[in-house]
């Protein structure tokens, strides 16, 4: 087990009617600002229910946070806290809102411009403002670590920034009954490879961090039917929610090497092609695992064993059956698992490679995933 | 699965040379106190590496926290504290030295007793100094909660005590080398049970939490033989002392029933013959699952699959198997099973069963285990 610090604030507000309950949590004396995205909360009733927990508090609205949020809408919203005097952030929305609400958060008190937050973690200012989010959309994480990702339309650029947690997050899993089916998908994808990122390394540094890694992915196989079904089912979306905030709060990843090789070649192709974030991954992933089945075998295998049964046959045959499971699950919550499916094509591929091979980043839990491995990969998901 | 609120703020700094790191953590311009127990620290190198830590700090040293820590005792410490002016409280030892500690912390500014603190929480003060621990003997978990167990050696009574949350653990595996045999044994039982306690109610309540706590069930017997080995290996004792506090920082308790029936007819079984509590769990945990089989039966029945891998037979015969082998788990770490094992028989049954209907309680997730059904429970134990 490798050293490692933990610690997480964040207070969780779980269950039916906790929007209603978030009101003592919410410093009475500062002026707010709620954040918000397109509008799609106006029309699922939750807007009306966080604008009556608010009754009688000084606040402003801010719409328009768009998904794979940008620098440029976060700089809007950064005008506007200054120029009202905000304090304390409230986001309501899915990953995207929270993510750009952290950078609004850090920027409003910074020397730095936002995008410069983000590139440079050194201009974090210390005085941040606190906030909060009433989380509709269970899938980034977001809602329990201090992680966002931002993307910039002017440079076609995408990249993690790590700030404060929030300081409580509200979730109620029926605000998720509106949601169209292809976002619920999206979201277990999502949930799903935050947990490989964090689970499919070296194996044998800790044997519990593996053990709930592996019930995080059994769980999501086994409830995503019942969290996908037309008709909401409160226990199926309760779970889907819960996967999704312990997928990504550090909670499984104490002591353990992490990967993100999948999340760090999705996000160029969202860059480049605005397609959504977990489906990216749902089309890298399985090639990551093809591509690195030495390394990652002894994990492969266990994997394999634990989370799909698959106990039966040679270690190759294991590993190709664990790899063409994984695909099928995607499939099967009706993702594409191929870029071809996606209309993109080898030039996007060779564009991504250039880019790393610019930067010199090498990915992977050995940092040995390069830019000619990275190629091999895409090559892989065409 | 049920609505809940989960905030767990300790920060845990775990590993290797942890104690070292541990200076960033406590305040430079605050009187401390440090708390310590019998005198094992001396003696296994913990005491020098803390000393060194602290240099430059202006402290205290408050010795003798006895195990199963004694309100007369606490009451000594908060003397201490109130004459030196002591602000911040670090605990060195095992759970009991940092459960004394926190009522220490809750007692010095109190207007009550601190007996009176542990029978009425209401009488808990706002003010409560700031602790921190370096914990050495994996068992509690006390070092990522907010509870305490505190007994009174003048009534012989044990009772739980709830207030703040450690501000920091400092977990280093290593220190666990100089632990005798039997004291990780005692550790390994704790944290089994503790689990237990909060996985086997209520089935279909939480499938995920159902499987973080068949993970540390499964951990905890893996990892048994190689935490109990005479030569200390460091990744046994490192996920020994990780499943320790995992098992009761709140992280499988989300939106599930719990128990603790074992806990408290054991504490009865300790405030009267001083019996290890651990050791008193192990006599216990068998007889609560056969007396309260048929209510358990769905979770009983998952338990014996998932953990003990047995799915042949009748449900009868698995229930029968799953309680047996938790009782062998507790006689491979050394445990004895039975209270005639430790020289207690009826008499001390009949007087648990005595308090337990003087104060009305009624145990168990459904508060149907009362005082009767104690003494079919103790008589199972005999």
């Amino acid at each position: 087990m490798k050293n490692f610090v933990f610690q997480n604030p964040t207070k969780l507000l779980f269950g039916r009617g906790a929007i209603e309950r978030m009101r003592a949590e919410i410093p009475a004396d500062k002026k707010l600002m709620v954040t918000f995205g397109g509008g799609s909360v106006r029309a699922n009733g939750v807007y009306e229910r966080v604008t009556r927990a608010l009754e009688g508090l000084d606040y402003v609205e801010f719409w328009g946070i768009e998904p794979n949020p940008k620098v440029e809408t976060v700089r809007e919203a950064v005008a506007m806290c200054r120029r009202e005097g905000v304090e304390f952030l409230l986001a309501v929305g899915g990953g995207s809102v929270l993510d750009a609400t952290k950078l609004i958060a850090a920027a409003v008190h910074a020397g730095a411009d936002a995008w410069e937050l983000v590139r440079n973690p050194a201009l974090l200012p210390e005085a941040i403002l606190p906030f909060a989010d009433v989380m509709t959309l269970p899938a980034t994480g977001s809602e329990m670590n201090n992680g966002a990702v931002i993307s910039n339309a002017a440079t076609r650029e995408k990249f993690a920034f790590y700030s404060r947690f929030p300081l409580f997050s509200v979730l109620d899993p029926e605000v998720t009954y509106s949601l169209p089916e292809y976002q619920i998908a999206c979201g277990l994808a999502d949930t799903f490879v935050h947990t490989v990122e964090q689970y499919l390394t070296v194996a044998g540094e800790s044997p519990l961090m593996d053990r709930w890694a592996e019930g995080l992915l059994s769980t999501l196989v086994e409830v995503a039917p019942g969290a996908m079904a037309a008709e909401p089912d409160y226990d199926s979306r309760a779970t889907y929610m819960l996967c999704a905030t312990m997928a990504l709060n550090g909670f499984i990843a104490m002591g353990v090497s992490q990967d993100w090789a999948t999340h760090r070649i999705g996000h160029e192709i969202t860059a480049l092609h605005g397609v959504t974030h977990a489906q990216t991954l749902a089309v890298v992933l399985p090639a990551v695992m093809a591509e690195l089945q030495e390394q990652k075998q002894d994990k492969l295998l266990q994997y394999a064993a634990r989370v799909w049964g698959l106990c039966e046959g040679s270690r190759q045959e294991r590993i190709d059956a664990a790899i063409a499971r994984t695909g099928e699950f995607f499939r099967s919550l009706g993702l594409k698992t191929r870029l071809s499916e996606l209309g993109i094509g080898r030039p996007t591929a060779e564009e991504i490679v250039r880019r790393f091979a610019e930067r010199g980043t090498r990915l992977g839990e050995k940092a040995n995933v390069d830019a000619a491995a990275v190629g091999r990969i895409l090559e892989r998901c065409l």
